[in-house]
């Protein structure tokens, strides 16, 4: 199996730091160059239609785009350690906790990115000054009350680390490029959250 | 069981189509007035902290958001017919499609109308303009990709209608605000996919 990523992106960190914590091995990493604009090529758009990074492509020639898709397949693989829930019920609430992560924090601090950082103009077009800027607040919002959440419970879905950790953790690490610390923000339980995430072994792969 | 849902929203709809499709009835709709701000009052919050539609409530007071995990939750309970599939890896395949259908669809249609739509107003602000009128080519080139797709087969996800039909269909019915009809675009496959999901029975929910 290939897996195709880039460097510093978030999504295609999601799906290592998934990997990593499932000790799976044993696929090849291929990088993309995004700068290049190598994702929108004719050749990657056979694998990726709609030119999107991270694509898993399987042996007989199968390919499975989406983050959260492709840890699903592995899910399923390789089900130790459980990371989105043993049941429909639990696979539900987690879920739920992995969107939430996604649409109203990684999203709009990716957006808050896109649409103002110069480096990623060759990605974002067009890019839209206001927009980003529109952004921030609402990602901002999310971590606050995310805070709260992780002032209750260890984990963003309750007891045990999941994938909406790796969501939360990548969006978070991401937004480093708008130099956005919690702790600066008032946001302690969210830090310290943080920090503890970044001291597992998953979280070395970038 | 209550949902909380609200009148031609999309998500909702999704949901609720989702449950026609199943056959489930026993539970009680709820009308959140979106435009009275219904949804960011604090009785609302205490169900929905991040103020989003749907919300499914159970008996024990518990809460699940999130139109997709909501989904995975009556999956679980009422399998048949099946809509996410039977498998990881089925399950993976169709979590790809139906995430292509919200974040390259659906995420593009409604901001091209939240940021352009007087009538959208109270519920996105700021409206940057030039942002909404940026989005609906990326939505237009999605389109144009599903339209190929559905020359060679007869469902967004292959050969059986799934949760990624649903979540295609009510966002191609949220765009009627901004008047967008596939055949009028040339893309005569949509079109007829879409004319097809209208004549089922779940398609009448609104």
């Amino acid at each position: 199996m290939k897996l195709y990523v880039a460097p510093r992106a978030p999504n295609p960190r999601r799906v290592r730091m998934f990997l990593a914590e499932k000790g799976i091995q044993d696929l090849e990493l291929i990088d993309v160059d995004l700068n290049a604009q190598a994702h929108k090529a004719d050749a990657f758009r056979r694998k990726s239609p709609l030119a999107r990074i991270p694509v898993l492509e399987f042996d007989d020639g199968r390919v499975l785009s989406e983050t959260r898709a492709i840890c699903t397949w592995f899910e399923g693989h390789t089900p130790e350690p459980n990371l989105m829930g043993t049941n429909a019920e639990e696979r539900a609430f987690i879920e739920m906790a992995d969107r939430r992560m996604e649409w109203y924090l990684m999203l709009p601090l990716a957006n808050a990115i896109r649409h103002t950082h110069p480096g990623l103009a060759p990605l974002e077009q067009p890019q839209i000054a206001a927009y980003g800027e529109s952004q921030l607040p609402k990602a901002l919002e999310t971590a606050a009350w995310l805070d709260a959440e992780l002032q209750r419970q260890p984990w963003v879905a309750g007891e045990r680390f999941t994938i909406a950790d790796i969501t939360a953790f990548c969006a978070l690490e991401f937004s480093r490029l708008l130099r956005f610390k919690p702790a600066e923000a008032g946001l302690h339980a969210l830090q310290a959250w943080r920090d503890r995430v970044a001291q597992r072994p998953s979280a070395q792969v970038s």
